[in-house]
């Protein structure tokens, strides 16, 4: 395990962990299987309630659609720490896909996922370094400007 | 193994496999990897021809869209049993991602995807709960309503 | 590991390895957990510049599309080359994802993804036969035609 607690890295820089919602029904959270953890696509719920609504180009802007990767991957670390506890069994971020509401001219997904990777970087040091695939779509559930999936390892 | 047969389940809810279509060329339908099994894009094929065809929200009602869930689902369950002969060894599904082609205005993912889910539910208990991702886009292959692709854990 | 280098191949067929651009920052070209390789989604990079921009069924033809998903395949394993050093170690291409930068009423997604698949049939013989996921998206980054990303098994 590490020293380091991620969630304590979380709280120098000002964020903590948001609730999950409670999981009901035929799917949930995250499902494990061996070492690795598979999270259900996070849309930016904060409190309850979508940060930002519409497609990335038009309604969101990129600094707003950041915001909300940032948002979503605060969501994936929760269903994380749901499913294994602690965080600190985290021995590494495998990949990040990111599905960006977009507007057809808008090709900048990748900045906009930049503040979910940048936040793994920060909680785990290099072993949240991870691969990644970033796309537009034409719409998402909810109107949400993104949705992001995750697959992590862990002791 | 499971004392209940998965096969038996469908056939108490009235449904049954489907055939596979043959796997040709440089592809195929699902391929093994430790205890994982990686199951291909599968359209709601059924008997051959597509169950219904155009945009969840436009050609295609959410209940529609949902009936074509169930459909993919068991093509997902026909591919895995032509892998590994029998659906007694799934241990877990490990995760479900939806692809909806919808219209812009459509953000029901989620509800159109629960008929996919509510069968692996149905067919493997609580081995069934598994994690999702659902989102929307412009067109599909064959402008097929949906797709699914999927992760099996296996024994 | 084979007796055939896969990179012979490659050079039999006239095609070579490009280069990999330099990982930078929060995330990387591929990350290894356990026997498998999750690949980033790759553009259709060559020589530091895009082979093609635009939708495939408006700006960029079928066959333009199809010559530019080899070009992803070909980033895809300079990535997993990358990581770890010599393609002899890959014991199967376990899965490829092909998100499409379609028209609307462009449902040839499949046909453009068959020059990847293609690729790793002709360089891995069976061991490239893979499961596969095509879908199309309203737009992607940089305004790419398509981007693929893959998962290995490797040794």
């Amino acid at each position: 395990m590490s020293i380091i607690n991620p969630e304590d890295v979380l709280k120098e820089i000002g964020l903590e962990l948001p609730e999950t919602a409670k999981p009901v029904g035929s799917y949930t959270l995250a499902v494990k299987t061996g070492n690795l953890v598979f999270v259900s696509g996070q849309l930016p719920f904060s409190q309850g309630r979508l940060k930002f609504k519409g497609k990335v180009g038009k309604e969101v802007s990129l600094e707003e659609g950041c915001k909300a990767a940032e948002t979503c991957a605060l969501n994936i670390l929760s269903a994380v720490k749901w499913l294994i506890s602690d965080l600190r069994k985290v021995s590494r971020v495998v990949q990040l896909v990111g599905y960006i509401n977009s507007s057809e001219e808008f090709t900048d997904q990748s900045k906009v996922l930049n503040c979910a990777s940048n936040l793994f970087k920060k909680v785990f040091g290099e072993k949240g370094v991870h691969s990644r695939v970033a796309v537009g779509v034409n719409t998402l559930p909810l109107n949400a400007p993104l949705e992001l999936s995750a697959i992590f390892e862990v002791k």
